[in-house]
């Protein structure tokens, strides 16, 4: 299937086709004005550079409600009084959207798919019941699993922690959902999988032992990988970082905090880092700060495409609509090779006041356009190759010579001294940051 | 020298003697309120639990100029128009000050205490002139030096950094001065050698190869340690954690970064971390969450003891005089087992309104009386045992049975979904934490 | 009614009776360490000063949930499958919990006290059924309203806002549910009403009309305040500043926006604000600067006492157990004559962690104690006179002579700058902010 | 003088001419690729609409010290040691750069233009005779001056404020100033006057009398105005407000603050706002929220156009080369019927590391060209009509009927009410912020 869409027992977006390619003069909200699918920009379409996933939850799940608010979204998947009747109508509107959409690729948790059943053993039967529907529809359409992961900050059992909670009990509940999650990702297909530890962290540093509880997590994620290993799941773990909220300290606080507990655990080589914009700014930094970092460590692994609102403190998870944070990142995911086994997820949602239909339509749509039009801003600049030229000119020192015998090992303190005294003072070198600035203005 | 204070050719601080214990009724301000050096609490006197140092730069050099106005203090130590005149009048006050105050210890950079020669040789030459001088003072006083450092952020040839400098002319020198204080450090005694490197970072991610600098600061810590070691320094190194200012954003962002560079580069087994409380506020963390984190990783160094503003997004340096951070810091130093080598480091300044020569008295004995304060709650509360025990039982259902099978690594994801199967839903258990939050303010 | 509690057809809190104080060495949770009712802190009892309320809608209707995670508090007054049937038993509970805690007042928003109806009318008769029972309940006890107001944010029809919705219609509504809680405040005799517009506001710029919605908000302020003179009430309104949360910003910012808001559109006299101490820090401000903007501006109307939490951009409602806000919070109070009609509202709720039922006891002791303590310090400090005097002093210049012909208008530009080139350069003259903050920590 | 630029004694920027418009393809970091001055926007040139100024602090004054480092730019017109040779060298720079560049108007401060004196009539004197040199520099440029300011928190006798100082001799030093600035505003032609009142804020509640200190700044104000119009100013006065910096809390916090301090003390006839973008954003706000404020209380006076940086806590004064922020102001701006005698001033700095003269130009060119891109996609956003359409519609309810009635005061609460009785539950519609948001950037 290429422009058809798929079609359950009843349309639910009526009205609404594929989403056409129209341009950037199109005035019509429901067409892409920048992202073309098979357009090639260097070696590869559109595509298959940006990789783009939609996910299960905030689209199809969410209803907008806030914490001062109930829901103000009324689904039509959402209808039948049975949870299993509207989970199987909720992934047919789901492929639905996907294929009219025309993303290849979607992510879920195991709560998004199929409901909580009345104990461990029902919980894993409505899962592999919807799992084998989602399988079918996957073979139906083409669109295939970014990766998989289990809800473990819902259900109230996770109120203090799932895999660091002070309850082993709890945890045990985790890791049945974390089983079953794997399960299901294997058997859909799904390239990556990913753990967010929404409630691993604390609400009080008085009532917590933070190292027993880290050492707990890793103890987990050390189990699952070798569960998942065993029924032959292959793809990249990934763990995704974010400071705070719901916890009031998340410990997988930003990249570079996880990347060192990866490596402190002897996790890095089967986990990487699943990088969401937002969370990134919970935490302090820009977008491409934390890919950067996780690119300069081999462990960027996969993005969650949004945008926080720089006003507030909170995840907003609105589509990423902004150029320049498009445009850093596709900088750091093409210098770095491109987005691997990863994609560009987009974990947003419409505001809550968004509640006509076509609006979620709009909302990807936004995001698309906003990276097609990144990406193909990063590739001219970087075809140009004035920015990595100037860049690179800045370390020459350090490319022969005694800069190069320093960053070898070869120059201790005293010889280093030494050079210092004989060289004098350095000359000023100019940063030049507003030719930078200037150049990705000029490109975009 | 017990009760009498150092005095040189001149008197700096005329009419203020040794800041004598008065109690908490006094009505002095030039009086402890609660320090008593010789008190003892637990197994130590307060002097031995908390270390104190004054630090160099803010109380003896800083003289209150800020982004948007010029200095306001006057020091009499300033007078002399020759630059090492008017260091040797510093170090007779800064002397005085020391011994008047009643701490044992004392921090510095090397161009606190010398001022920048012509040239390296020349810079040397005034830093070790100044250093025999502090010795003798040393000899004279018994007050000690708790940790040196080099300031490599205040010239401008480290405007793009020192170590982290993108021209190996500039990461010369940065050697150069750290040899030089190395060597000073030992001279003098020096329990510690501190690295915060507020120019290692970058401006903009556009023009910066952030793996490359990132190397090249670990290569030069490195070195570091090899001079040092070989001169026979056998002290703990520290590296200084802060997320920004003045660089847009610093390596050492955090403890949690900071622990993983240390680990990832084969440093840890040499260094610690030095957290201060201003610099964890600024990266989005409690002081106490820091020193936890640096404690769990067995990387607690020493403490730079201050206050910022919760409302002022930079660094402000107060007096710590916040009993709650100093509570929960002292929870947590006490459980770790103390400051081993490090120590309280006052790295904290009037504010540039308060220019009475009494005023940078009073903010020092604001800072001591609190964590004597501090120390004496958290002991009494370690004492009572209540929250310890409250705490530890909360993770109990881990110190045997299957949940201690889990922690060594016996349990698969499996068998610990069929733990869950069988089990049941957990019932839940309160985190308690107002109980917990109201029994700190019962013993404060 | 004084020691004893009241109790409906069930106990809801068995096992829990009337909170005694028992004195800061009791090591009973459910006890008062300083909180003494009727105990004389210079003119007046405790309970005078601090008038005390426990708000409706956290502590008996909110029940754990958070943006990622569903309900984990189990209330037993949920229990009758009957929204008026549980309306009812919440009601007993609630005044069951005022009695055994012993405050003078609660505060509610008719959607807390009865369940939305079919219709207008059908709210209208669950409400008026409701404050009927409530105003038996309040003659039983002796229990008294603070406040009420009208929930205007949480029904999905104020998503685009209530007063300031772009349509009609919604505002009609919201009308109605202001008159009928309106109606209600009067028949129970409550002191006060209060606005909080959550949704008074906006989510992006773009769509919105800023300058007509303000019209609409101060349009219906007006009309709010002519019906509820008309039917007898003579209490104060109140706003309530929150910047920003649920709505991206809203337009009652903060204490200095609103009071801007107040004098422009002639409500001043009718109007005051309500501060809440965790929507001051999350516009930027302590509580106390918000407390003593409103001071100055002759507009405290009344205070929310409660928490945020520093390195949390969202409102955490904690319990206020932090004894530095407390303190400087009553000292502004004080200094300014009093809480007047006002009082201090808990607008806090336990954790989504704490699910035992004495939690909740515990988390208002945890407040009740905290403000008592602070009362008793500011007023300690205020009769020892110290800071007030230096305070004082620092303005005397303007007590008399130039200065004062300054204040009372009668120099102009050119005058002063005579006057200044006749004294020359003035005096530095120390701010003594450490001295201050000494006083205040010698003192808690 | 049209294409051609000021030349003094000497060349400052050698080899660099009056910077051309090379259009978006040239690869000439001294050349315009977007602002045209002559190019027509609807009704006005580009330099009509934007009415650019260069400020002479950052530009020529400012040389890149921040609180850890010292100087790093090195200016040829800081060579002589005399300060009045000094003066006069850079005011032949700034006309230099200010023709180079081809800006309409230029700002300053008293002390950026002369150095301060020995006393008051020194000061003045020095002022006097660079005004004078200044007029004949205009003259012979035809660029203008947009506004003057003083300096009045540079100082040391500022560190506790100016006009809201506690001692009045200090303030009369702050009314000398303003006299004379005042002065030399009326003999330059300036269009405006600004006041930012940098320390007029507190360091701490507890040694401030905030009401006193904000009556003595409502006095000043009042006094300078006085003055003003009696030489014959007959420009606009502007207050800038700045929520902290250095102050750690600035009375005019933001511009709902200003503007309600502006009414309260009946100054809003003579005075209206200068928001700065930097200000903004520390103060919780977007730079497009200040700007719809102050239009919406007729209160938009000029703007400093700059930016600040989302991660850091400071005033970062970076030029504003960010597209959304430059183009949601100017949808405002162009709404409220365009800059009036306000410009868009530069208040903005390159980095530290940009030591490079041309460095200065590139900053400049890169903020022009992104206003000038603004100011063109605002134009044609408001030329195709959607965007303020669908906004008008949104409100179409209150154009007419019952909607309309409200508005103009004549429906009541109890009418309200029966219209939402008899209408019903109001139908929920979409606020589209999606379809918004993807408007902008396909403009972009």
């Amino acid at each position: 299937m290429s422009q058809d869409y798929f079609r359950g027992d009843r349309e639910y977006f009526p009205g609404i086709g594929c989403i056409p390619f129209e341009g950037p003069e199109s005035d019509n909200p429901l067409a892409f004005k920048f992202y073309q699918r098979e357009r090639v920009i260097g070696d590869k379409t559109m595509q298959e550079h940006l990789r783009f996933a939609v996910c299960y939850w905030h689209t199809f799940c969410a209803k907008g409600s806030d914490p001062f608010g109930v829901d103000t979204q009324v689904f039509p998947w959402d209808e039948p009084a049975d949870p299993m009747a509207a989970a199987r109508a909720r992934m047919d509107a789901a492929f639905e959207f996907f294929t009219k959409l025309g993303v290849p690729y979607y992510c879920f948790h195991d709560r998004d798919m199929a409901p909580e059943g009345a104990d461990v053993a029902g919980s894993e039967r409505n899962l592999a019941a919807m799992v084998a529907l989602a399988a079918e529809r996957q073979a139906e359409t083409g669109v295939k699993l970014l990766w998989g992961t289990a809800n473990l900050f819902g259900h109230p059992r996770y109120m203090n922690g799932a895999a660091t909670n002070p309850d082993f009990a709890v945890l045990t509940h985790a890791a049945a959902q974390v089983k079953a999650a794997l399960d299901a990702t294997v058997e859909l297909g799904g390239e990556n999988y990913v753990f967010w530890g929404g409630r691993e962290g604390y609400a009080s540093l008085l009532n917590t032992d933070t190292r027993r509880e880290t050492e707990h997590l890793a103890r987990f994620l050390d189990k699952a990988r070798e569960y998942a290993r065993s029924i032959g799941f292959r793809g990249t773990f990934l763990v995704e970082p974010k400071p705070m909220e719901p916890s009031k300290h998340q410990y997988d606080f930003d990249a570079q905090t996880v990347i060192g507990f990866l490596r402190q655990y002897g996790l890095a080589g089967d986990f990487k880092v699943n990088v969401e914009a937002n969370h990134a700014t919970l935490a302090g930094h820009s977008f491409a700060h934390e890919l950067q970092m996780c690119t300069d460590a081999g462990l960027l692994g996969s993005i969650d495409a949004n945008r926080g609102d720089p006003q507030n403190g909170w995840d907003t998870d609105q589509f990423p609509t902004d150029l320049y944070d498009a445009v850093h990142a596709m900088l750091v995911v093409l210098a770095g090779g491109g987005l691997g086994s990863g994609g560009l997820n987009f974990d947003a949602k419409v505001r809550r006041e968004s509640v006509d239909m076509e609006d979620i339509f709009i909302g990807h749509i936004g995001g698309m356009d906003t990276f097609a039009r990144a990406l193909e801003t990063a590739h001219r600049l970087r075809a140009n190759g004035a920015l990595e030229q100037h860049r690179a000119a800045r370390y020459a020192s350090f490319d022969a010579g005694q800069g190069a015998r320093f960053e070898s090992g070869e120059l201790g303190l005293a010889e280093l001294r030494d050079l210092a005294a004989e060289s004098g003072e350095p000359e000023r070198v100019s940063g030049r940051q507003e030719w930078y600035e200037n150049l990705i203005n000029q490109y975009m």
